[in-house]
């Protein structure tokens, strides 16, 4: 690149709690619970859509929340409004959740009496695509504000997971995001990943994402 | 808070590069260089702002540009057309940078020819905050989009700025985002923070922006 020195600064190897993971999910496996590890920036609409997705789900489907977060409990208060179990994790400054960290949660919850968990990971594009929660899905929301040049920045996150939530969509006019150009940047990074473009505010669109989710969760015990 | 178990998970301690900052920053005071290490979430317009304050600084001001990123250099190359010095960190998946990657950036533009030198910093509202760069100022952006509730949930971030920008104003018809309450709420962790509602967009707030900034620029050379 002319005119643009690069320096590679620092190169850290995340050391693995892959082994945790792989056991947690055996075990969500076997007591067929399904755990979706969902994460995001800051701001992009985490719990709204959480809530959307709780409002619209089979009501024979018996689900919990993990709400992550460093200190506060506000996604956790406002979650418990619709009589959703949740259990508030206090990462204490970290900026990601481990297989451990989600194994206690879901211990607190309750193992074994849920068919689906929703975990609502920090508020990270980075840390938290670094670290195996030992989640059955991993999936992430990108708001329309935020850009779609996201995938460019922030590889590992769109690398790692199954469905992306294209939130705020009924913001589109006011912000340059493409989405077939979404489209392709993710392609590249994940071929088969599901994308949902809804509106958590509206409702626009959250349906299709809550069947594609409620099937995910019915293939999981069998 | 009723209905809601709360678990402590994990508490790590960010051990320091405090020493490094601090003769650092000694540095840049010795040489004139005012570094501004500028945070925000990823997607709230980092760049596009550094772009509109770059056009409006007095040509007076020799300044550079230091971008960070996981891996690569769009930013940069952004920044490279307005034809000021950039030198692009890449972070080899880290989420934040510490004094000596910072100390190395500079070095690298050739430390001791600029009056300003903005680091825009690795989109996270989390590890960005725990790590002090020898920035003789940080400062944020939070994005209209983003909601008002942002130091609720991310209070280190928000304790660790001398100004926070407030951008995509032009968007705020479309979005809840209250600035009285965020004034509030920020003022609870950062009283003396001061508050810059922009458009980087639109060029809307832009110049208050920039005169404070060139202010503290000059005031770091007495």
């Amino acid at each position: 690149m002319e005119g643009i020195r690069v320096i590679e600064v620092k190169k850290r190897v995340f050391e693995g709690n892959e082994r945790r993971a792989a056991d947690l999910r055996g075990a969500l496996r076997r007591q067929g619970t399904f755990l979706l590890n969902l994460m995001s920036s800051p701001g992009s609409g985490k719990t709204t859509t959480i809530m959307r997705t709780l409002e619209r789900l089979d009501r024979g489907i018996r689900v919990g929340v993990l709400e992550a977060d460093l200190d506060s409990d506000v996604d956790a208060r406002t979650v418990a409004t619709l009589g959703v179990p949740v259990v508030q994790l206090h990462s204490g400054g970290m900026c990601h959740l481990d297989a451990e960290m989600a194994g206690r949660g879901l211990e607190a919850l309750g193992m074994g009496g849920f068919d689906l968990v929703i975990l609502e990971n920090i508020g990270n594009l980075i840390c938290t695509a670094q670290f195996d929660t030992g989640a059955s899905m991993n999936a992430m929301i990108i708001s329309v504000p935020e850009g779609d040049d996201k995938p460019l920045k922030y590889p590992p996150m769109f690398a790692a997971v199954d469905a992306v939530v294209v939130n705020k969509v009924d913001a589109a006019e006011h912000f340059d995001f493409d989405l077939d150009r979404f489209r392709e940047r993710l392609a590249t990074l994940s071929p088969k990943a599901a994308v949902f473009p809804l509106s958590a505010k509206t409702g626009e669109g959250v349906q299709p994402w809550v069947d594609w989710l409620s099937a995910r969760v019915a293939a999981w015990k069998r």
